[in-house]
């Protein structure tokens, strides 16, 4: 598939290195095409990774990841067109963490609110699908490198067969067994799992070690 | 030991029984002493249990829990009276959960500050132990009833000792070994736990059994 992933940043190089390897066409997005980061990437990615602005990206791909820091996605998709979004499913990755105030960051938008829901009130023909979120970027692609990948990840959107796509056709493929995957309902449950990621935090501080995740117990 | 449990609901009178059971003495406090919840507890908890107004227990206790709902614990406190807190550990269970506006709840209080914070601030003398508030009561004082008690339970506050304290006396005397209590910094850490209850209901929501807990996995 056409793939674009919007973001430059780590997790946007590995998601987009991990859909290469998966043989997808990839191409990478950003606020001006043509950046050191992507370029850099691009070196890595081989014959099938490309890159532009976030309206070359949107308007090349099929589906897109959302892989932009949280504070700017809605700026982001903007630039990206919402012409260029219609009908297309978002896999939403972000958090609105907000740096700006120092360490640790607080979040731009949560309680009765979240930044997926943001995306999509903004975007209503977008099909926004929050996952992959609540961990480190390297778990994202490859949950069997802690615990034989048995630990979870949430789903979260408005749009039944959208989050089966995702589930089966980019978390399966990833490596998140069937069985690891728990849908929380529609794209209000992104609010717990943004707001997750003061806890996910305070964790990191106090063991020093970002590849961990948590497995629902019963 | 002399045990204050502030509030008569499930996770007050859940709580007392098992600090009875443990042998310590108990006297629950609640807004106003000998009401219906209180009376019916007394009569199921033995003659080591009594209960009484919130400064009636403060005053009887050399450590207290918070079992009240979260919008109501400064309130409950002041009732307490600063006076009995000062010195003494205060457990402190509650999630600053708001129902006024239907369900799910929001938060009260997150993001940059939270209901453990705004204890600790209000009673400046008062340890606060943050613990045991992303879970089921019945998992607080029972964690066996699940995956051979293998799941987490998170300590934050600013007193090491009362930490300490705390994790033996109580979590351990509670079934938590040692190796699944997590200590998560200061106070400030509280933000991190409270925050996570939307997902918590989340996931409640989603697979309609409340009797699960996190484990981290790495």
């Amino acid at each position: 598939m056409k793939i674009a992933v919007l973001g430059t940043g780590a997790v946007g190089k590995t998601i987009g290195s991990k859909l290469i390897q998966l043989g997808h066409e990839v191409k990478m997005g950003s606020r001006n095409a043509g950046g050191e980061k992507a370029l850099t990437w691009l070196k890595e990615a081989g014959s099938n990774a490309s890159e532009g602005t976030f309206e070359d990206a949107a308007a090349f791909a099929e589906i897109l990841f959302n892989c932009t820091a949280g504070v700017g996605s809605l700026e982001a998709l903007q630039l990206a067109g919402a012409q260029h979004l219609a009908n297309k499913i978002l896999v939403d990755v972000s958090n609105p963490l907000d740096f700006s105030n120092g360490m640790p960051p607080s979040l731009s938008v949560c309680n009765t609110d979240s930044l997926g829901e943001q995306i999509q009130a903004t975007f209503p023909e977008l099909k926004v699908v929050k996952t992959l979120n609540t961990m480190w970027c390297g778990l994202m692609v490859n949950p069997g490198l802690i615990n034989g990948g048995d630990h979870q990840v949430f789903v979260a959107g408005n749009d039944g067969e959208a989050k089966k796509s995702v589930s089966t056709n980019i978390l399966n493929a990833f490596g998140w067994k069937p069985e690891t995957i728990l849908d929380l309902g529609d794209i209000t449950k992104a609010r717990g799992t943004e707001m997750y990621l003061p806890l996910w935090l305070s964790i990191y501080g106090a063991t020093s070690n970002g590849a961990f995740n948590i497995k629902i117990v019963r």
